[in-house]
């Protein structure tokens, strides 16, 4: 087995559960979140500081990779770990989730997609065959089936079809793989459909992954209703197998996601606002840009002990926001990533002591 | 005395000298060169990083800090060093270089220079007190005297009035400064014009400043010519003074000015060639986004020994330029500041053992 995984707390009251992820790359505690390394890098950020940040995995997107600089240059670096300096975990996406945003770009047919490239128009093919080859290319530890991840809203009628087809290429996937050190997860789909959620999981589960994606959701429905399809979906999943859901990284849902027994998260949410100036805090967001900042010399947040917080006020910040410079891209990354992944540790720690459930009432009771 | 400087070896065939120049932050070998933080930050990169690469003293902007964020924001943060986290020494600028460079958007009069702000074009006037009163605002170690930097080419005629008002305004700086814990130098001006370098440096002497800036090269002179300048100017300035050339930092230029008996060094070339691709090494400059370095699996330079070097290939940072990722811009900062350092670090090595003139040879013939 290249990966295992066990559970070793549940929260009485909610479905949160904290386990122990066993990869060849280190052991990763439950639940976690990833960080995103779109193009081989966590934006703004090295290897070493999101280590410090206590990051034990990160994700990386294929398709990026697929277009720039291309797999066949990451295998030549020896993978990409080793490309871009990384020798913790990585976790790569199929390539679906961006092929299927080019949206009027991109054509699908049974056999796989057609699509041009965001940066020079040029034009590509992925099959699930060709997803699973690139990612054995890049070499990660755990990666992503193909799939369609279908819009909302959606008819059920497509959502069917593209369920259906969606879990017809996760067989061709497991076919394709062969890379004993590397595990392949099977993506749930099925829109906000509980038939095809239920369809999804049935066919994925007679193809026996070590894990299980939860895709399609945080694409434009309401919260409620992407809790809601968490609810139902999840306990259809196996409990000594992970789950992942993709795309989702704001504390709320976090915690909801926590609550509803998700093991797994990524989401460019808390790396994307901090180079736009918006700064998470305990206690809600702050916009550092704003002029209330240029003579506030408190930390981003007086109760977080990152790097950042340690060393720099709001109004150097500000000024490094106002000014342009990257050292102010860099400090709110660093303090934003710090910030859910503190989160994502105190949730362990909750759910470990039988707390999880006040944590997460007390959290989102000062986080409005 | 807020400053000392005690000069520690001489070159037997070249003027360099090898020296330490005590600062209440600490002591700085000479010849140094100072990284540029023209708004309270050395683009790119932290404190601890510019420490690690050695970095004993910065410099930073006058001009752009008064007008973003403000020198009095800066004051209330308790000083440049507080609010931008560095500890070591720092030297700021007159802000004379920055107002003059503005060309049409300032007017020049006995009392001082107005000119419009290049962030939002409100009118300022700053007069050789009010550079002197937003520096002791700033709280550097040292600070420069509000001067004319003449451009090249320059009539005699202008050059000698500017020169004789420089000279003016140096003394109104020293009779305005009244901070005992920072050491204000004054700036010999006097353009490519051997007579007026001679006026000018007259003229501070008789002021007797703790150390001496030679500005006004570098500013579009072939480099014969600023070579010629500095081998009639420097010997007229005391040895026991420490002497600055103002915004130079290449390495031919590092070193001959070096030669001449230079001690103190700026400039944002290796920061700025840094984010534009723009890679230094011990054999000549490579242009990191070309198509030749995208499977070059070597370091940037193989004989470099710095964090970059040390841990990604050419083809990561090729890849992190083509794909615009910041990381690149800092890598490549890291390196080319590396770079620059290491060269003054082994210059003071080889002035202490009496091989300058053999390695200055070496180093520019290896280096073209």
């Amino acid at each position: 087995m290249p990966l295992s995984f066990e559970v070793t707390a549940r929260c009485p009251v909610t479905g949160a559960r904290a386990g122990k992820l066993h990869t060849s790359r280190g052991t990763i505690s439950t639940p976690v979140f990833m960080p995103v390394g779109t193009q081989a890098t966590v934006k703004t950020m090295t290897p070493e500081e999101l280590k410090s940040l206590g990051a034990k995995i990160i994700l990386s997107n294929t398709y990026h990779l697929y277009l720039r600089p291309g797999a066949d240059i990451v295998a030549e670096a020896g993978g990409l770990h080793s490309f871009m300096n990384w020798d913790r975990a990585i976790l790569t996406d199929s390539g679906g989730f961006q092929v299927f945003s080019l949206d009027s770009l991109r054509k699908i047919t049974e056999e796989g997609v057609t699509f041009r490239s965001h940066i020079d128009g040029s034009r590509h093919f992925i099959s699930p065959e060709k997803a699973t080859e690139i990612q054995m290319q890049l070499g990660a530890d755990i990666i992503m089936a193909f799939d369609e991840c279908i819009p909302y809203p959606c008819t059920y009628e497509y959502a069917r079809e593209s369920t259906l087809r969606t879990s017809r290429w996760a067989k061709r996937c497991l076919l394709t793989h062969k890379k004993e050190e590397q595990a392949l997860f099977g993506i749930v789909q099925g829109g906000t459909h509980r038939k095809l959620r239920e369809m999804s999981v049935e066919a994925l589960l007679s193809l026996d992954f070590p894990g299980y994606g939860i895709g399609g959701l945080s694409v434009g429905e309401p919260k409620p209703l992407m809790y809601k399809v968490l609810s139902y979906t999840l306990p259809l999943l196996p409990a000594d197998k992970p789950r992942y859901l993709m795309g989702v990284g704001t504390p709320d849902c976090l915690l909801e996601g926590v609550a509803r027994g998700v093991d797994m998260f990524d989401c460019v949410f808390p790396t994307r606002v901090a180079r736009n100036g918006t700064i998470l805090t305990r206690k809600g967001r702050l916009v550092i840009r704003n002029a209330r900042y240029a003579r506030d010399f408190s930390p981003l947040d007086p109760q977080c002990t990152c790097y950042t917080c340690r060393n720099y006020s709001r109004a150097y910040i500000h000024h490094l926001f106002r000014a342009k410079e990257i050292l102010g891209l860099r400090l709110a990354t660093i303090h934003n990533l710090a910030l859910i992944l503190d989160l994502m540790a105190a949730i362990r720690e909750h759910i470990a002591a039988g707390t999880f459930a006040r944590f997460k009432a007390d959290y989102l009771g000062n986080n409005q």
